[in-house]
């Protein structure tokens, strides 16, 4: 019973935002797969998000992109409307100084003070379109870097990334966060300007007392300890929020646990007993950042979100007074039993009982290839994507 | 001047192989950027090639990557127009079955055996292009893989994958070579077909006495010995060639020996003593697989030969006989201070020398820019691409 | 019930050889943390044995190590009364040609013709005492490497290495086992002589037919799939046997599924479809390799007899019938789940049945440390090292 | 005449600081190969580094380890008689809080507040002593850390370590620094507590002003940019020193820039070019951290100061007006020239001028061998040590 309540208040709190480009077409530098049903406009993602919403129960919030999903000062308004249509409010706001072509030496770290202008009026204008839109985490990733040794020079560009934060950061209201994001290569592949953890802190502390570390759990570098940097994280209380995926040896953005779920366990368990001794509720968004080439979109992020839940419930029935007496008696083997016991633990009647307690299906993919949604807007996309011409 | 010699017989035989596809625009999953000199049809493909070679003397062959160079029956006809004007050969000759969209789960791996056929027909087509352009390499990728675990079944899709390699080895001419690449990760992420050398080398035995193992240099784990893996190919016989790039974090397709010089120093190192040993030679096909989104795609070509004519020039003054007694009285000091001997020995004015004596500039670089070429193919290819509307 | 059957004839099944030196004092190159329950005799080793045995069933055997437990001609006629005295026999033969001085630059594969012939005279004598004591497996690790570029010559290696292995092949009995092991780096750290599978599987098939495979599943690069090696050795008939541990970064020996507990799933769910697929047991030597500096030795091993039975267990209950059909029906993502649905499975309750059926207490480790052994042989062991002057 | 004048003032400046520990025997976890020249006492461990400073005129400081070296109150007196004996003064003071069998789940992370007081106390020894001995440098290496998820509260025992920290920088002297080393494993495999850069700056920022963060070169994630690190540490003004070395997989103790030579000269470029640029001296302590098992100690330890004189050479040729603009102009390949051309001068003849002038030999190594030393105290030594039955 004990379980059962533990794991029923871990999944009422588990919110997981979707992201907009996860249900668009997207591959590897190698090609695309191209998917019927694969959303075009920001009204598709916004539907296909409010169709993971409505058989999960978890995913009240998009993440969008502003450049892709935002064009248009106009955007702003059609947003207000697709979220009571779908269900779905906007997310965070993610800003683009990646993808123009004034952006191949970088954005806020260039060298050329045009670009780094540019890049900053971007900023500032997603910080902008993030209060219309009522979103408090503005998140932007910075692809700045480098290929090549000698090329760059280091500190010049942190200096002007600090700079450019720091003015992002005065521009936001005081309920907004920035996050900061931190990635150790592509798409540079000698020095990418915020590289790691250490650096994004550096970097989110010049900006000021609203900033946060954004983790994505796809960007490190092999054998790194994730949990230990989200502890850390969470003792200097910069832990803002995390980009979920997996991978085995780059950035793959596989689907989160496909292939080391305990790892995920385990930062999971890092913040349940943070809380459990501060007796604090941490505040942290929770994102996806797949987008899927091979797997159905829609269903990826269903998948998705059903393993973020098993792993989270896991992790919330842990015995956290019994862990901590044995770390403290160092008693190592039982301590690391608390552990593998929760992580043993099937915990999937409970979340079924979960979910019907919430009205909802036991089986979200089940239930959501039964709606026949998929078959009904890969006839609706193909027809009007040949339409349009944007459809070889 | 013997170690002058040395050099100069030594670049007298190093032949560098250009890709065409690294004269086109390419970029990482994230963007494009774009140049206005990128070339985009077979004819410019050559025409940069021709550059490179014009100025370096050392790449009289181009790599032709069968879906985008030579998409019709036609096109094998105007490459030998081609050679003349532009005096660059056809070298390998490079399949593609993994960009259509059936190849989704692989070509010759795939579960389908529609999908299996269309790839070994694809394949066989490339081998009787091979014939007819007098090509002897023939150099498949396999991108096949899986991204997560479970979805495929390894052991049937490398017998797949053995059948189509024996049957298009069976399709040879005598004197061509199957050239088998291996890769341990992207486009898949969580298990490729042709994951290491040991893969490559079963299935290239398993073809038939044609094959050969291509080793390109990104495609490593982190801290694996590449030269080793070199040595014993050589050791086994087994050694095809090579693709050309270097890497920091993955297979990041930089410009080569720009990360880690030494190591490709000391690749050469193993060819050159294994055919100090021998006295045979070793018949190598050194290739370039870089495909530059940041530098100038010739001026990157001209860098990389010149850095590979750099470091195979040093390591053609290693003192083989010297570092073979030094190993066998296992003095290790001495037998590593022979490599490092070799590698500070500052070998650019002897090239400079050779490539007089070749009726070269010293400077292929400086000499390169200073023809203008760049300047006038950007202004030509810029108004081609804007009137054909493939540039935005 | 279907899947109680499952676990429990995979558990009748299931038997993990133990490592003798797994109950002695080691360390990392930092320090050893001495316990006095540690054995120091090879009685002492057969009896620690014995109680994990005693507790789990499933470990009958115990690798033997022939400098260390069977330093003379005598000891092997020891062995025969300890095994009855203790009820574990003698498994896996494992030479020792790494510590002695003369083995600072190599054993079998060193330049020194002496140090080779002394290293085959040990490693024939070991296929001698694996013969007297009736062990079908005799298992060579090659600590040959070298730490600087350029001080090997690495194909004279190689042959030497082939050279000693034929020769130590063909003194094996027709129904005894060479076990090749492969290993990335330490305790050389520029190239080790058998570096990776792909080398291991040359020199095994090069010995003779009798030879196999040995994986250790911590001698592998950061980001290697291991399970995709598993099964490219079954279908070469080339696996041998496992040394289970597991690690975050090099080669830690870890506790067997402590880091990454879905990997060895995925190794066991490679052998259980390989076996279901060809309706053929594979011959597989299951043994552990861990020496445990932290945790209690006898105790760490029956948590890792623990771990592996349950792991083993879920491999037991995939449904390798539909697994294949969602393959040959390219439905990924419910490929993938029927691999999550068996490792979410908690077996732990069927496993207990099944310990309660072998009379065996439900709780190994529990019962374990009710029976008063470690604090009994702690203080005999202590008192008896101080005695020797063994004990500081 | 420009290139000579830099080469020599760099080589006046650089001094690399010698350790005590790897005149020593010391070996890998597999054992330790012997050699009888090496160092027992504290006295031949001064000699061993008065002839390494003999004969390389760069290395006036001897790094002390404080139980190794300094066991008893006695000892600190004895120093001083052996630097004007040997002409080496002691250098950093390096405190021992791993060995001990107390330290087995740590030292001031350790969750028993007694084996924290134990630390500290050790702790602040070492800084009396090197107040002692006027040593401005106390560099601590935490070895703390755990092997088992769910075995540590990762966050407390940040906390103790911060603690103790700050206690111990506040026993400092006003000229003294506190050196902060991070690894990212080992002797720990599953976390470290002072994991990495980040880390060891933040503990470094809470003890107080007097710290810095120590870079051994070898304690990285594989792929890590360390000259990157470098640069963020000088500009955050918090690079302290280096400990040299060099590895392929883990922590490896190679020769510096015996693996990866061009790396070290980037780490050497991002100093010099900050000095350029700012006009101030960078106060570093080099350092070199090697303890040879294969190669003789003395000279392993001649060959890496003449490694990191040609490598600190080279970057000191380095033409930093040029390269500031190229970057500032974003010519990518002419910046990466820069380095490039700077990395393949051959400086070794400028150094022998250098060393000419300095009344030193040309070849350090040749002439330590030609002065019969090493054959002097290995016979002296190997008679002693048998003398003393510390030798089998």
């Amino acid at each position: 019973m004990a379980i059962e309540d533990a794991v029923f208040s871990a999944l009422d709190r588990l919110r997981i935002e979707l992201p907009s480009w996860g249900f668009a077409d997207t591959g590897t530098r190698f090609g695309k797969f191209l998917q019927d049903s694969a959303a075009s406009t920001i009204e598709e993602k916004f539907a296909d998000a409010g169709q993971v919403n409505l058989f999960t129960g978890a995913c009240p919030t998009l993440a969008l992109h502003v450049l892709w999903d935002l064009p248009e000062e106009s955007s702003v308004a059609e947003v207000a409307q697709l979220e009571s249509r779908y269900g779905v409010r906007p997310g965070s706001i993610n800003p683009n100084v990646f993808q123009d072509q004034e952006y191949k030496h970088g954005s806020l770290a260039n060298e050329n003070p045009e670009v780094r202008k540019k890049a900053l009026d971007h900023l500032l204008d997603c910080v902008g379109i993030a209060k219309k839109l009522k979103c408090r985490d503005v998140a932007p990733w910075f692809a700045d870097g480098s290929n090549y040794p000698g090329m760059a020079n280091i500190r010049n560009r942190k200096q002007w990334l600090a700079e450019g934060l720091r003015t992002m950061h005065d521009a936001l209201s005081p309920d907004q966060w920035l996050l900061v994001e931190y990635k150790p290569f592509e798409p540079f592949f000698y020095h990418m300007d915020v590289g790691d953890w250490g650096m994004a802190l550096l970097l989110a502390r010049y900006a000021g007392p609203k900033s946060r570390v954004l983790v994505d759990t796809g960007h490190h570098y092999q054998a790194q300890n994730i949990e230990q940097i989200v502890a850390w994280l969470l003792s200097e209380k910069m832990l803002g929020g995390f980009h979920f995926n997996d991978r085995r040896y780059a950035d793959d953005d596989l689907t989160l646990g496909s292939i080391d779920p305990y790892q995920i366990f385990r930062v999971f368990a890092e913040i349940r007993h943070y809380e459990w001794e501060t007796k604090e509720t941490a505040d942290i968004a929770y994102m996806i950042d797949q987008s899927h080439n091979v797997k159905n979109k829609i269903e990826a992020m269903i998948q998705t979100v059903m393993t973020a839940q098993e792993l989270y419930a896991k992790a919330a029935v842990i015995d956290h007074a019994k862990l901590e007496k044995c770390r403290m008696e160092q008693r190592i083997i039982d301590a690391e039993n608390v552990y593998k016991d929760a992580f043993s633990t099937d915990v999937r009647p409970i979340i079924c009982s979960w979910r019907k307690a919430q009205g909802l299906s036991e089986d979200p993919l089940a239930a959501f290839r039964a709606s026949g949604y998929l078959e009904r807007v890969a006839i609706e996309r193909r027809k009007r994507k040949k339409a349009s011409g944007s459809y070889a």
